[in-house]
């Protein structure tokens, strides 16, 4: 990755923390981006700047690095939800709306997601889309059992493919939970809406990377400055 | 189990062996029901009325079941699906909707039924029902990650209770996918198919028992006899 993309990365990421206050429980979402996110609260805490927050980790990876730097970590069982989820996209549209997955932690970020009251997603200019698809493959969460039966249905819905995932030895990707999953190239996307209730009324298909209606603002950062973005 | 509940469970599972034809992938459930299903036919391959069966087991328990009875068994890599599917009901209604995942298998079996031409649910006449959530709790499919958080979503839809399934130890239970299982009690309902959509679009709940519009046939056998449903 290039440094200054890292920077912006970093920039959205301190325009986000900057709505921390103390006493919050914040969501923690998983990825390059993110990852600025707890750095900076870990900084603040530090300084006491900050005071009393708590994290609700996306992954056990988050979860080590936000007790690493000190901050205490609940789940789910502990707290009813985040006061505030601070997560990366992969694109991202001028409504807020989002493809995840990436990394891999798509279904623990969408239930945080899905339990926080306010969500901010943090990106560089390049995840800026005008219609998701347009740049990258959706990823697709599916049981192992049967994956294949998956991958046929997603092609009769209209993907140009739907690769199984692979690690970096060669083998199929497991996720956290357990599951296989198909990196989808569709075309621009006119309705993602209707993809996602096919996607979700599938037995097979575990969750999928389409973030819709969910996000409330976003933090762009760019050559061009700092943009935000409302739903 | 009484005996004569099992004779009957044993005969709906005759009287849907009798459609399977030479050739055939045969979709084959778990649990009580469905195993006399696998008997009758692994006996009508060995008296020779039978020949040329592949079966398409939803679970390893059913694979070496069927396996030990020198049954071919293929995936869903192998074969498109099944040609029939044969599979026991927890709770069965006139028009052949249903509640399964009293085994834990429902999410395997769901995938299943998807890829099945046609399905037979057979079950003994304590089964059958008016409408769904008469008798049996609804066996729900959820993450481990963050689980309790299901639970409360299900009880703000109106359940009256969201049991963790324990198993013989007094531990969670755990499905063949790595997931937990909440049995949840609602009161009988009237709109099934609005309570699985809702369960459907939640990140975290994996599967749900309820197979609405899947199973075109059913037989019901019971002290008055053997009837056919079809939906």
């Amino acid at each position: 990755m290039s440094e200054s993309l890292d920077q912006y990365k970093r920039e959205a990421a301190l325009a986000a923390v900057a709505e921390v206050r103390p006493g919050m429980v914040v969501g923690l979402g998983h990825g390059s981006t993110a990852i600025h996110a707890i750095r900076e609260i870990a900084r603040l805490l530090d300084s006491g700047e900050l005071h009393d927050i708590r994290g609700l980790p996306c992954s056990e990876h988050v979860a080590r690095e936000a007790r690493k730097k000190g901050m205490g970590v609940v789940n789910l069982g502990e707290v009813e939800g985040a006061d505030l989820t601070i997560d990366g996209a992969d694109e991202l549209t001028e409504t807020c709306d989002a493809v995840k997955g990436g990394g891999g932690a798509l279904l623990s970020e969408k239930i945080v997601h899905q339990n926080s009251r306010r969500i901010i997603l943090i990106v560089d200019y390049t995840k800026f889309v005008s219609r998701l698809g347009e740049k990258r493959a959706l990823p697709v969460e599916v049981a192992k059992y049967g994956w294949q039966a998956q991958q046929r249905f997603i092609k009769s819905l209209g993907a140009m493919s739907a690769d199984l995932r692979q690690d970096d030895s060669g083998e199929p990707f497991t996720t956290d939970h357990g599951h296989f999953i198909l990196d989808c190239r569709f075309d621009p996307m006119d309705d993602p809406h209707a993809l996602a209730q096919a996607l979700e009324s599938r037995a097979g298909i575990m969750e999928h990377g389409l973030f819709l209606n969910m996000a409330q603002e976003a933090r762009v950062a760019g050559p061009e400055g700092l943009r935000t973005l409302r739903r």
